[in-house]
């Protein structure tokens, strides 16, 4: 399949159909386009448009579209539909993906839309969902599964199964509890389709099973399903009954969104924005970075002021304090990077002093190689061999200490129970020049002997 | 479910057992834990003793925990065993993971491995996935799935698949083919189980399909999946010939792999490497980028020392070059990172030039903020009102002039079809080290009028 991409053309059409009301055009074009393509499609639209569309359609597919769209669109909708007609779309949508779009509505219209649903049950489901936060098992998890007791025979099994196989759009296991809903273990299709039809389930279900408490994070959950390759968990509460599953697709998103927010830390960029969102967005998630990195340079140049008496004799010195906080920088970006990789892969073993002495002995085996580069550079540019030997030795102690610390801030940030990933990017680079151009000068004033 | 931790303890019981042949206790301590856990474990035991235990356990568990190794000592394990071994290891795993295996061994040991092999129909299906890039669909699917000629009955389909289903670990769909094999839709495992025994498929079968090319790359499969929430899709060959299938759990570490490998290398490490590889090895992935940046601190010296003879007077614009070099390659690294996670996402859209434009807009006001600060800062430290406005001005044309860059060159490198995400950490940090030290004393220059 080629994927769809969203053209100007269509884009134009669409709006052209809008603007003439041209119902049955509109319905034929977005038919055969997939829900999460439409998605995109009104993404681009205004809110009036965009409403327009949703009344438009079929509620099978604009719930599944409104579980798509971006956050600011979807608030936009939901604000010009009533009470009965988001009720109407929550129908439609797994319970999961309902207690999302519920969490995001206004305190006041929850109750309109929870009481004006026609699935009572539906309903209570969604309810109980809304009470667990957004980053756990609770939160993360449907109620939709399949679950039959140990008590029943192959045959009652299946048919049961039929039943519930209905409001379920994937059986991924069949959930064994006892009579008090109590996990027990779990029935694969597989199973069920080779066993004989009466057969008790007692004998053929598989009394191992690997569940969640509604409690763990979502992370952590993520964890665990991708390590063990499982594709659905159960999710079991304090008493160990069953009360729903979290499926890898979710867990799919879960990943991509640590993994953003990691990437974003790194590159200084404070909450979650994304490329088309606004000027004001943009600079709310960038300034404080920036600002840090001001900091640090003023620190910089304050210890430079410092120093300034050397400035007449030794004008070469000055000329390298970008290098140096550069190479400060980029060290500390790279081990904390690791050692925040590796912590997020439970790939750290061994504790934090052998740690911090491996990325001793790397920075210091990369400082030499740098230094000696930029010591034959230095020489031959001012001929003045002691202060090219003063600007090696500083950039070898600098990218040891910058070694150190890259490594250590964040493993120390891990043992407190904070996130390593803040110790990243600016933090690191903004720490690092400060120290580097601190030492950097410390030990030239030794060597040079001034 | 509380996940396994590895403990010195349990590492210590089990070398210490390995010690003295003590089988029957390995075996028993080892059978509770599940296979990606015992790979864990052997991670960190030397190849001998990794041997050992793979010897001793059932190959049932062994071909698992092969899977799961890390590359180096799966390597010296099977460098250990011999090809009947290693067949019998095969036999046990899915084509994909198989494939896998043989692809690293040497080139003299494969073809003994194969002929090795009892089932021929499974060595045929492995040989046939060698073939494949591993970087595209092909590379990537199994040959395992359950698949029906839509002239079937659901009576005989459902005998049929009772036999498939032993081999295929996980049923997602059942694919319906032509007489040709060639794909022709599916059928979920809800229909089969609400269908009545004596309907023929060919009116039950849902006929449309997602399928990827053998061809794709595994990037585009990873989104596809991800973006219309696929658990497994099937793959079909330049005839439309069903050849194999691939299942979200493989997806999951290809985003992984690709998030990491985004990670690496916007903090500056070139190679796939993990904190708990050689210095050597972490040496050669770090010092590419610190010798860039060094060659970017050595041009910032050198335009520095162009500017030598206004040190006397203006020794404080020397004292900020840190704290210019940093903004410059902040504001760029985060200018880069959005653009780089939008492309990602597939998430930019509209011209380079309206995305410069805004860019340009957002580092100006943030640069003005910032300016404002600066200046207020050296007015007060210095007293020298001209001195601080050259800084200052300066610091605003430097921070837009580099989130222009960090926006137009991933965006450019993307338009020429090259991975955008080298542009991001030290390229672009290097980049506006010098630009930014270069605009920096140019634009002074003129203000103070020297």
């Amino acid at each position: 399949m080629t994927p769809f991409k969203l053209t100007d053309e269509i884009l134009e059409t669409i709006t052209g159909h809008i603007a003439q009301s041209n119902n049955k055009a509109l319905e034929g074009l977005l038919a055969d386009i997939h829900f999460a393509d439409v998605a995109e499609i009104i993404n681009e639209l205004s809110t009036e448009e965009a409403t327009y569309l949703i009344k438009l359609l079929d509620s099978e597919k604009t719930s599944d579209i409104l579980t798509e769209l971006d956050e600011d669109m979807r608030e936009g909708i939901l604000g010009k539909l009533s009470a009965k007609e988001i009720a109407e779309e929550l129908s439609e949508l797994d319970t999961d993906d309902a207690a999302d779009i519920v969490g995001e509505l206004p305190t006041e219209m929850i109750g309109q839309v929870i009481s004006a649903m026609e699935d009572r049950e539906h309903a209570k489901d969604i309810v109980d969902l809304l009470r667990y936060d957004e980053d756990t098992a609770g939160g993360l998890m449907a109620k939709e599964l399949v679950k039959v007791k140990e008590s029943w025979t192959v045959l009652s099994c299946v048919k049961e199964m039929r039943a519930q196989a209905e409001n379920v759009t994937r059986v991924h296991s069949i959930y064994v509890v006892d009579k008090e809903d109590k996990l027990l273990g779990r029935l694969s299709l597989k199973d069920l389709l080779t066993a004989g039809p009466k057969q008790p389930l007692r004998e053929i279900y598989i009394p191992k099973v690997d569940a969640v408490s509604v409690n763990e994070s979502t992370e952590e959950v993520a964890k665990i399903m991708s390590k063990y390759d499982l594709e659905a968990i159960p999710v079991v509460d304090e008493l160990g009954r069953l009360v729903g599953r979290i499926t890898i697709d979710d867990i799919v998103d879960v990943i991509k969104e640590e993994a953003e927010k990691d990437y974003q830390l790194a590159a200084g960029i404070s909450t979650d924005v994304e490329a088309d969102d606004s000027i004001w967005d943009l600079t709310k998630a960038r300034i404080p970075w920036l600002f840090l990195g001001l900091i640090g340079g003023v620190g910089a140049a304050a210890i430079m002021g410092g120093f300034e008496t050397l400035i007449q004799e030794h004008a070469i010195l000055f000329f390298f304090t970008p290098l140096i906080a550069a190479m400060a920088g980029n060290v500390g970006v790279q081990s904390s990077a690791i050692v925040v990789q590796g912590i997020a892969n439970d790939d750290v073993k061994g504790s934090i002093g052998q740690r911090v002495l491996k990325e001793m002995l790397l920075a210091l085996l990369n400082g030499v190689i740098l230094a000696v580069i930029l010591l034959l550079f230095t020489w031959a540019w001012k001929g003045d061999l002691n202060t090219a030997i003063a600007i090696a030795i500083s950039l070898v102690t600098v990218t040891v200490a910058a070694g150190v610390i890259g490594t250590f801030t964040p493993l120390f940030l891990h043992k407190r129970g904070i996130d390593p990933a803040i110790a990243t990017g600016p933090f690191i680079t903004t720490s690092n020049d400060i120290f580097g151009i601190l030492i950097y000068f410390s030990i030239a004033k030794v060597i040079l002997g001034f």
